[in-house]
């Protein structure tokens, strides 16, 4: 990828630096980039907040979130680099001519400057306009957002308009952590650059994928957001088909940005939409009820404090999704994701094809086929499944199944698994937006997803519910048992 | 495979229990079968040889052997029950009569007799008619011959013709002993329980095969046999062959040994023959000249012990073979073998295609191809090369090709390795003849190596001579660097 902006000089403009995405990922983030050298050194980093601070004590946060959060420890000098870039710059978002004392704090002479929105969607609007009215966007600016952008189809429209009405879609890097995580960037190397992988990566190779995110926790309190989201707006919507699409996608011509998010824009647009008439029998929702988590009882969703005790909202959701075009028709894609689950526990499994033929049924009646599993969560990994013989005398063609680590850990063990915000801070500097979603997929995927929340509304269902410590309601087993397949445990 | 004759009583008769092949290899590989309880309490082993030995001096020779040959260590239980198995037969080959003795010395009540023919190719015929005179011959007995038989396509037809008056093709049992190879036979699971092989392993993802058999050592004062054979005949026409149709072959319906030995047989009938019109451009012969081995003068071909110093034999042979049908159409298979080489090395490689369009290309111009390596000496192992991403930040798409040991050397090192002829003399006495070498077989690979070694005669062009301690004449680079290619080091 291009690194001819690498010496370029941003000033880095986080709003919401006191919140909690900036102190446990974004100023993390940059220290690290800071230690590898990768920040240029005019480069400033602004906090911009509602409340009044000096510089002293927005830099004495810094330091006391770095000291919590850089798990391998600070090192004197270049946190001594690091703090020297600091700023920090009161204001209200929602009052336009406030946006001068930003003006005035803000150097000349940068190449460009980096805006990180780390403050809820409501207020993107606002804070463009500010940004306009204080005459602080250019054509070399950037404008970082987290997803999931708005909670629909309609209300993510409203965002991205009020966001584009003055910086350029090419300005604009909508984050997806996942898109920035080692074992995701690893499956584009995977799929393109081993043609054992690329020949067989279709419909007469694949026989059906998983996407699983399971997470351990309850909702932790979040009523005011989850509750109103769900499971499927906040993971479904999000992660898992930008993990979809990535696995989905043709090969792009290159890695440019506008190639690879051409080609995942098709893969969204070609999923088979999911609606009242088959919702039924392509969907599983779930709701956590008691139940026991590593031997302790933990309550049921509508148990837990402050709970909103009428709420059907789901904290599961399974899916066969399935991708209407030449590559993958017949292929399903199942994905599955919630919370109160055994264990937190991620990753995608692509199920090769039974071998037509078994020439070694004699000692084996089922042959295992192939299978590569890509781990996202605890570990991040990559693991192969061949069949091998083993060695000895007693059987002629004893076979085993083995799991052949692609992720050379051990390889690489010394390396630190750089963190998927470090990634794509890197890459908004460097100008680089392959690894974030355009405004067209994210429609696409609303579009996909509104129409199974319609469908679950219209059918006026509660989801099935699940005690808590599983995996999920038992109709989940069955939906994927229907088509003769079973969860990969 | 089948295991239901396991439990038959078979006499295990040698003739030439005292030779090298006997000591080094069948006595201790029948002591290990022993071992691992694989042999019939009731089965006899008879040695038969020309001098004149009791019982008890051949046990000495076995016990003394066995302490030498089997390096785990011997089993004090075991080894008295082995030895107690043991007969002894003394019988001059050529004369017929002499075959009654042997048969006053068999037991009746077995279910089978294995006859190995551990002798000189010369005498098979006597023996033969030795055990027909003496009515030794049922249908349920079996012979095992030594290859190569004969040194050219006639003379194998008088062996086989002499031995097959009174053996029928199914009892007769031609050994080389590279398919009881650990690592070979691996070769049937890996190509036909994975799809990722199975669905690869043609012109349309193979680039090219190199099959390698390197020895370190020289003549070794074999001057009576080797330096008629040459190592056209004594390695490429009979080991070489061997794993070449074990790679070509079309998929077997099973793995019985009539559809194993006939995609075998069709595979090397499809051999493009090479004869004086591009004997020049695809084959290269070479004699070793004086040169260095480890540092250490080692003389050159004719300049060894007792050398025949008009010779030219070959000890050196690369041959680009090609097969001709649909699946292996314009894939070489590279062969090369030959003595005073760098190392004992042998292995296999399966080169795949490089990938067709390389997105890679900005940070890794040339994106080397899947590899998969099947090492057969020093050590047996299996690996694949695949291409994955090194974890780290400073560059997006840094890739290493990484080889993955397929063979799970870790995962078996406490399995001991299985000598080939334990699995060979297994498959013997259990009647199963996949593992063993047609008769057509035979004649087919010898049509093929005939016409060469003529077209060589024909040339009359002397061997190339290449440096002992190096890889062969440079003309073997340059036949494979012709086709902008290089053999793998």
């Amino acid at each position: 990828m291009k690194s001819s902006d690498l010496q370029s000089a941003s000033e880095i403009v986080i709003f919401g630096a006191l919140g909690d995405l900036s102190r446990r990922k974004l100023l993390p983030a940059l220290y690290q980039l800071d230690q590898a050298g990768l920040l240029n050194v005019e480069s400033r980093i602004l906090g911009v907040a509602r409340q009044d601070h000096s510089v002293e004590e927005f830099t004495a946060f810094v330091v006391e979130n770095l000291t919590e959060f850089v798990k391998e420890g600070l090192n004197e000098a270049v946190l001594a680099r690091f703090v020297n870039r600091m700023v920090y710059q009161q204001l209200d978002f929602k009052d336009t001519v406030s946006y001068s004392n930003l003006a005035a704090t803000l150097k000349g002479g940068h190449d460009t400057r980096v805006y990180y929105f780390s403050t809820p969607p409501a207020i993107y609007g606002d804070i463009t306009d500010g940004l306009k009215s204080a005459k602080l966007i250019t054509d070399a600016d950037r404008v970082v957002m987290e997803k999931p952008i708005g909670n629909c189809l309609e209300s993510s429209k409203v965002i991205n308009d009020q966001v584009s009405r003055y910086f350029n879609e090419n300005q604009i890097y909508r984050i997806d952590h996942y898109l920035g995580k080692e074992t995701v960037l690893n499956l584009l190397v995977l799929r393109f650059a081993n043609s054992l992988f690329t020949n067989n990566w279709d419909r007469n190779s694949i026989d059906h994928v998983q996407i699983t995110v399971a997470e351990s926790v309850g909702i932790e309190g979040r009523w005011g957001f989850y509750d109103d989201a769900g499971q499927m707006r906040d993971m479904i919507q999000n992660h898992l088909l930008q993990i979809l699409s990535l696995l989905a996608m043709e090969p792009p011509a290159d890695l440019s940005a506008e190639s690879i998010r051409a080609e995942k824009l098709k893969a969204v647009k070609a999923l088979v939409p999911i609606n009242r008439l088959n919702v039924k029998e392509k969907t599983v929702r779930g709701q956590y009820s008691d139940g026991y988590l590593n031997g302790l009882p933990v309550p049921g969703y509508l148990n837990e404090e402050d709970a909103n005790q009428k709420s059907d909202t789901e904290t599961f959701v399974a899916i066969k999704a399935e991708i209407d075009n030449w590559r993958w028709a017949g292929v399903p894609f199942y994905l599955r994701t919630g919370k109160r689950m055994p264990a937190k526990h991620s990753e995608i499994v692509v199920q090769f094809k039974p071998q037509a033929h078994n020439i070694f049924k004699e000692s084996h009646v089922d042959l295992p086929a192939n299978k590569l599993t890509i781990r996202l969560q605890p570990d991040e990994g990559v693991e192969l499944q061949m069949m091998n013989k083993i060695p000895g005398i007693a059987s002629q063609m004893h076979i085993q199944e083995n799991k052949l680590d692609l992720s050379f850990s051990e390889t690489y063990e010394n390396q630190r698994v750089v963190d998927a915000y470090e990634r794509l801070m890197l890459e908004v500097i460097n100008g680089n937006q392959s690894l974030f979603v355009s405004r067209d997929e994210v429609e696409a995927a609303w579009t996909w997803a509104d129409s199974i929340i319609e469908a679950w509304q219209t059918s006026n269902e509660a989801p099935k519910a699940y005690p808590a410590g599983t995996w999920g309601p038992v109709a989940s087993l069955s939906m994927i048992a229907r088509d003769d397949r079973q969860w990969v445990e």
